[in-house]
């Protein structure tokens, strides 16, 4: 993962081939392309292309851009990479007003599903941590309910209880923003019969979790892999203001060295910063 | 399980309210009925019913009959419950002449899956087992390739790279018809990106697998459950020769006592007996 | 189609089979009712079973309810029924935040599909009628911009036009809530390639329509009729607020011969009425 | 349309960036390729691109070839392009074991849909035509039966029924592979509640059609053009013998001016050709 890949800036100058910029407009970047030589390019699967270039390293220049809108900020357009994922795995879940969501992890990439699934209609949507202050953060943000819970195994039954009862409906689509065995197993013990379980958060490699019973109900899991085509939305769920994503920005740093070195430590240190953004 | 939920007829007399049937009739029984009330039932997915009636319970005695086509022996016809499972499991896992197949388990219903597969039009199917007399079963009914495997988890990486090369092609979606971690493992680690790994067999309840790797990889984990609308599909792919369930049937008894006890040891007996029939 | 198909009421008395209803439960009726026996039952599309019984007929005294939630009025659950073809119109277009929609047509389908699209979270909703008033009550129910247009075939590429710039983007699904060959050639036209024209109203039976240039541009042709499954999504989006049904009710008469011989009137009258409202 | 755009042959050398062939191979073309920039290329409809360069204009060098397998003959390897069409269509008519099939028209592209819906597993086929000898072909390519029909609109209802006897089954997909009136008023009067009609060939720009009763019961147009991802497909049904485009080739011309008079005379004359091929 290339560091500086959430990012947006304004066109200084372009290109004798360019036609769709000019000098001034605010642009948001998708930091990954495609090959489209491979078969899963040519299907529009660009997300999965194992020839994916990634912005920043010497052989991926190319990368798309997006016309910004006027009252999208330059800080909510590098907040397109993160709400990418959110929306990919919203688009991977079928999410609308008929899907009630449980997002398993309300870290930065709960919080943005939280937001993005509210935005493609999710009537309830229940977020699920082992912190309560970031599930405080999630109720802020409008998730109908949060449901604390531990690290341990054991409580899995008694867990999946409570987020029905706090659900208070079927759990139609799960999403599993962290990706461990405890998050999956509850994820697939909590989904309705013919639901799914969309696995986001890429933790542990190996997980010990209730496959088979989940089969025989028939709950699918789906990867969720980065982002396809969703720059353009998520610009306007962001224009419109169906999604507001300055909450998630808890700290502001400049780009001096000693600036750079504090962003880090805020980041890491495992306190209420969620997103920590440099302005140039 | 009811014990005898396989089963095919000719129907004797009918009640004053049946029209589709008269004495004669050759008529193969879909034991389980959705009670259709419920959300499931109405979106059309009755095999995960969560009321569903099951064949030989008192209070399910109400079952469906398709006529039978006069080139479709009472055996065969009784064999359309478990070629059921498989035909349900190339519908969720969308197989075509596009799909290249693995099935994990040369037992009844991964051979069952095999002829469906073929039926669907999968241009290459490869079984894998343990067994390498099943697997010369699989390779009669007209599997592409075969691998012997072990029950080693360290083995799974070699063998990985052995059905790679048996395929010759990519595998687009994998059937675990035995439903253990090492099966899963093994499909969800071979499967291509964008691929699908459909858990058909219920072996283990918990699995230690690596899903994290495979939803990176966006390779879906489809639960298949028993069977919803496939009678009539399966009596016209007997009908028509697509596909030829007769070489499963290894054993034949009648209805004495002691062929009954004869009948159980031989389908226990761990030889090679596929399906065992009793001719009443 | 029988006249008082739109209806709710509180539940009196039950039978003593009845285990999910209590007296004084508000309740919305849903009409119809498949056979639950033929295919497309079974798949889960009633509401184009060949045998679907309708309410009024003396062969279909069942019908399926609804708990009714507290701040949804009768007057709001009968109109469920209408909501419902809506609703069903925009699963088959697969509405979502990324679809920008047109609605042909601004009578009382062409209204409450547009409160549907809204509510599956179309961002740019365009509503397009012959007459001002009814366009009117279009842009106040939330139409994002109207197109007033003739009956004339020859303007059709004018109009085009002026919906293309009212519209700001592209038109991903268009609903043809008239049915006439003037409405149905306009959308066929504007959709982008890719898109979708659902044909909601049964206006003529044959119509002069330039199919095969969008067939060129896979511009598909959707089929709606009434709906399945719908009742509680639509209780859910009127409970929840995000449609607002109550500006359709225009008028309200009680049940004399007097009124509902003035309600017909009304309802005929080709004036500002939409939905007159009989209270029982 | 570029004349010339059927065709396969030999590479005889390579430029220094081509990795993948080597000069020897056969290689047959897909004669178009889309802009990879648009949003309908990024979602994998490179088919409906708006920017689609054709082989043959000046700036539209490049193209995809894929390695022709040994047993498929270079005439074969040019058919891939109009077999494109048919599996494209087959598809987006989602054909498998339980889909019934119409071909109206029994032209090359009736023809080749007729043989691709064929290896597609559809159990029935029927294909439709007002000329006998056509039909004859259809049938020594292993139509289930074909029916002559006239072109007059009023006997669509007697050819309707005429159909649905021939076929014995219910029509679940009709492909319009000739693109009038009549053969779309056909197809969607015939087609089952809930299938599909797809329209594939470009007759009329303008049609008259029932297109509401067919709306009413569901039954959707679908549009289709070209084709996406089929040359490698198209090459493996050829190598497996699935398909058997051979008989389809009826005259076969050098490249003399005497002689490609003679080829657009024959191909233009009416008689039974089908395909004119050019050996050069």
């Amino acid at each position: 993962m290339v560091i500086g890949h959430e990012c947006a800036g304004i066109i200084e100058e372009t290109g004798s081939e360019v036609k769709d910029l000019v000098p001034g407009d605010r642009v948001a970047l998708e930091p990954g392309i495609g090959c489209w030589r491979c078969d899963l390019c040519k299907e529009g699967r660009y997300n999965i292309c194992p020839d994916m270039k990634f912005f920043g390293l010497p052989s991926s220049t190319i990368s798309w851009f997006s016309c910004s809108s006027d009252n999208v900020s330059l800080e909510e357009g590098a907040l397109c990479e993160p709400l990418s994922v959110a929306v990919h795995a919203c688009r991977r879940g079928n999410i609308s007003p008929e899907t009630n969501v449980l997002v398993m992890g309300a870290g930065s990439i709960g919080l943005v599903t939280l937001l993005a699934a509210r935005a493609f209609g999710a009537p309830r949507i229940v977020t699920v941590d082992v912190d309560g202050n970031r599930l405080s953060v999630a109720k802020e943000l409008g998730a109908d309910g949060v449901v604390e819970v531990s690290t341990n195994m054991q409580d899995i039954p008694k867990e999946v209880e409570t987020i029905c009862n706090v659900m208070g409906a079927k759990v139609d689509v799960s999403f599993d923003c962290a990706g461990l065995s405890k998050t999956m197993s509850t994820a697939l013990s909590v989904t309705r019969a013919g639901g799914k379980v969309c696995l986001v958060g890429l933790g542990h490699n190996e997980m010990t979790v209730p496959l088979t019973p989940a089969a025989a109900r028939e709950v699918d899991v789906i990867g969720v892999f980065r982002y396809k085509n969703t720059w353009p939305l998520c610009i306007e769920l962001l224009r419109s203001g169906k999604i507001d994503v300055k909450p998630l920005i808890t700290h502001r740093f400049g780009f001096s060295q000693k600036e750079i070195e504090e962003a880090f430590e805020t980041s890491a240190g495992g306190g209420n910063a969620i997103k920590v953004m440099f302005n140039l």
